[in-house]
């Protein structure tokens, strides 16, 4: 990060450290962290015992991704008391000198819980129910039930939408919700209130889970929820009762006053503290999503926008509450506090990076590079090394990396992948170094989406699993973009933003961005843009920009705007008939 | 053939028979028929001896493709030897009932010769010169030349390019003589004329190769040369001049009273005669390419479309040339009597078909289907099974099949393939199909092309290596136009068409149509389009034109028009860089 702050010297007197805890989707990351210069010296992973890699799915319906609630209690007992029992083993460290607590978890991740906040699935009446359970992220059972809520809140001229890009999205909280009201009765009834896995976590730990108090994150509320002062926190109880009777109950055992991660969510209790090997009473900093604190952890602040580049991309922003900023059209959500406090957060992203890669070089690019090597890290290699050989521009093709929809900037779900330039010499390596470029140019969209609306952006910090495993990947945005790339120093950023939080909660730093300065950092190499190679770019960015109207504009009477739309209702009616 | 004749009764008396000389890109095959059913008593096939498969090659320039014409003159010998000593073996057969030999090449691959027409490459002073061999259809080393001669016979306005697509091609006659003058001054000066390969045959056979007197084929005078009787035959003399002074020397060389194949080129020498097993003096028909002669050994005639498809195709109509027939815009040719005597024949073609099923077959589609077959047959078989449980339409994708540009109806060398409404869940076999699609797609508009221009389409016989061997295709072929695809009886249609003038000048028939409601005939299994797939195919085809007419049409000022010439134009500047 280059911080606008100085780097303030190391405080004097023994070190202190903070605890930060990461839910992913498989399984649940413990990190401990040296509060003075972020210096990672324990960390410990643990895998959730229940479903399939960690998520309960359903052969007749692939929508559907539920996690056990146990699974995130057991875990954080094992990964934490793995983490310390290593840390112990670190000169300067010791329990007592843990100052705080921050979590991060995978969202919207709603999970129905009793009237004492305590998830319906850890009950013996629904302990083979997967309604009772953690509705993780990447569940989409309920896609009509955000399409009824995109509509009635459209229909009815209501500006909760303005936030989060103009569609609310089945994986967010109300959807899976409603869906659960419709189709699952008996868990609807049982169900007292709906708790973010984020809000759970911490109010577990502090021993306090009534549905009522318990402290609620920004970020979730923000992003998933419709929550915005502009019209006083979650949507209206009229509305709520429109998309079903009754439905409001659940706004009123909200806590509305939904705080950023530097607010304390409670203290550790004793029981839990116990079992980890930790004294009680630690402070827990109220949660968030992973990729919000993750950005946090790889260094963001005014100007720096994080990338978090995995399967899919999420792009975050920030910006000073007090300076004006406007709606940005096609960016999923402008939150106040929900990255740093005191500033907006801004979110955007790419529905598929990664995925695109795995997808091409796992189907497609093994017989003509390797001889049939079946995919997986081997394929990735050698395509990845036949690809940087080439020069931009010489395969002659341009791609649109909507395989997954767009997310940002045209936030369509019913877009698709092209490639256009093949001849009968185009190699699978051309192919993969096309697919790459072309979530370059979907990521400079998103900078030129966000700069035109004044957001201006002085640097770029990437993290994930690509940023620190694919050199060409990067090399290539930084031509594309025209920009340095910086890796963030951190391999485990979402944990580290939770020890951050933790720390700030634990009084070792005055505020988040001090935080920041003493404990995350950047990689020494940077990845500069090449100029011979940022010319060709720009040139096929325009190519690019072509297609991406063309094909993206539905609206804008352009001949192509609906052929992915065509293709997939084409796809639809062949699909209903076979079955 | 639904033949428009009675089929004729079987003659009485002694069968007789025809030998099909069929000249391909690496080997010759010489073909025995039966005059009176068509039947194939024996078949012989002799490779090439210089170069690799047949074509001599240079490392240094990938565009030369050459052929030493002594392989001409030993391949007919090994050839027909062979045939001729197999159908010694079959009952009713002696080589005095030969009664004619028709001969096909591939073309346009004109022969630089000396006074006497012997090739200068069979001279001992040209025996290592490139240049002084056959200059083979697929040669592109005249490029400039070509687009020399389009240029300056547009500018001037001049006819000469309206019965070729408008655009005279670096595979052609007088591009590539022009290549040779400009580039190899001494061949050029040795050279006294240069002559078709489907005219040399014939004439050598004949013992009478004066290029002053040998019958020249109208086939490849009309398509290739720019010959045509409203222009009085060759190009005039004042515009071969303004190409190179001296040039139109070989104008003056060249018996302009181009003939159809039911004409004599001569009769069989004695000295090759005995070296083959035939008696002297055999009638032998005026030589013509290889795709309309295997036109009429499928059985064309007024009202039938033959394809004969293999890595590219060739789609051949006739006209009878006493009805009005206007000029098709992006049709390659239409030249009279080409195909049938009395008739204009009519080429259109799409430049890749099977060539792009193996590109994809053999680099992208092996390790997602097989596991790692590498290509070829193997890789083919898989793709076609899986591919044909899918339906038409549920993939959601469609792509434009120009991998090798676009011969008709665009008639645009600088086009590309396209796949657009890839997911992340599109497999190998679903592309692979919606490339036999788009090929399919590419058909519809030939078809839909002639018709439109008044020339209708009654049948539809499918010949060469892809309609023999993929009934995948074939369905596909019949489900995407609408129309029954029938295929042709003969394995070698070619040389069966070579056989079938071979019949005529040797007066076992009284003319082409008589021979060939004897010779020719269909498959039992035909096509049939299926209602349910062709109503998709409509609305797919309707995607697939918008594609068609957005990349395709530069001129229209569609957005998208020149975004794959703008690619190939950014490739060719990074590939310049590169060297």
């Amino acid at each position: 990060m280059t911080y606008p702050y100085p780097r303030p010297a190391e405080p004097a007197g023994p070190p202190t450290f903070a605890l930060g805890v990461d839910y992913g989707t498989s399984s649940v990351r413990a990190l401990v962290v040296d509060t003075r210069n972020g210096e990672e010296i324990s960390t410990a992973v643990w895998a959730y015992r229940h479903g399939t890699d960690g998520v309960i799915t359903d052969d007749r319906d692939p929508n559907l991704a539920r996690q056990h609630p146990g699974d995130y209690i057991e875990g954080f007992e094992r990964a934490v008391s793995e983490a310390i029992g290593q840390a112990r083993r670190v000169d300067g460290f010791a329990p007592e000198r843990i100052v705080g607590i921050g979590v991060d978890t995978t969202g919207s991740t709603p999970i129905p819980v009793d009237r004492q906040g305590m998830p319906l699935g850890m009950s013996a009446e629904f302990a083979n129910e997967p309604a009772a359970m953690a509705w993780l992220w990447k569940d989409h059972t309920s896609h009509a039930e955000a399409a009824e809520i995109t509509q009635k809140a459209a229909k009815a001229g209501l500006p909760y939408l303005a936030k989060c890009g103009g569609t609310y999205s089945s994986e967010w909280y109300w959807s899976k919700m409603l869906r659960c009201e419709r189709a699952h009765p008996k868990v609807a009834q049982a169900a007292h209130a709906w708790v973010e896995l984020c809000d759970f976590v911490p109010a577990y730990l502090a021993g306090s889970t009534d549905p009522r108090t318990l402290r609620r994150s920004i970020c979730a509320a923000g992003h998933k929820a419709m929550h915005h002062a502009s019209w006083d926190g979650l949507p209206a109880a009229a509305f709520l009762e429109s998309l079903s009777p009754g439905f409001s109950r659940y706004r009123s055992r909200y806590d509305q006053r939904a705080l950023p991660s530097d607010q304390r969510a409670g203290a550790l209790s004793g029981g839990i503290a116990a079992r980890v090997g930790l004294p009680a009473g630690i402070p827990i900093a109220v949660g968030a999503f992973d990729a919000h604190m993750g950005a946090v952890g790889a260094g963001i602040g005014p100007g720096t926008l994080v990338k978090i580049i995995g399967t899919s991309t999420c792009d975050c922003m920030v910006w000073p509450m007090e300076a004006p900023l406007a709606d940005i059209p096609g960016v999923c959500g402008i939150v106040p506090e929900s990255i740093l406090p005191g500033m907006y957060g801004i979110e955007a992203g790419q529905s598929a990076v990664g995925d695109i890669f795995n997808w091409f070089a796992s189907g497609f690019g093994g017989v003509g590079v390797g001889g049939g090597g079946g995919g997986g890290e081997d394929a990735h290699r050698v395509l990845s090394e036949a690809a940087a050989r080439l020069m931009p521009g010489e395969s002659g093709l341009v791609s649109l990396d909507w395989h997954n929809g767009n997310r940002t900037v045209l936030v369509d779900p019913l877009l698709t992948g092209l490639v256009v330039g093949q001849t009968l010499a185009t190699t699978p390596a051309e192919i993969y170094r096309s697919l790459i470029e072309a979530t370059a140019f979907g990521a400079l969209k998103i900078i030129d989406r966000i700069e035109s609306y004044g957001v201006k952006i002085n640097e770029i910090i990437n993290c994930g699993g690509i940023a620190e495993k694919s050199p060409l990947v990067m090399q290539i945005y930084a031509d594309v973009t025209g920009r340095p790339m910086k890796v963030s120093r951190s391999a485990q950023t979402c944990a580290l933003g939770a020890g951050i939080f933790g720390s700030v909660v634990g009084a070792a730093h005055k505020s988040v961005p001090a935080a920041q300065a003493a404990m995350t950092g950047i990689k020494a190499h940077i990845y500069q843009p090449q100029e011979r190679n940022t010319d060709v770019y720009r040139r096929l960015y325009g190519v690019y920009s072509k297609l991406h109207d063309s094909f993206g504009l539905a609206g804008s009477g352009a001949a192509l705007g609906n052929v992915m739309k065509e293709l997939i209702e084409i796809r639809r009616l062949a699909r209903a008939r076979r079955v």
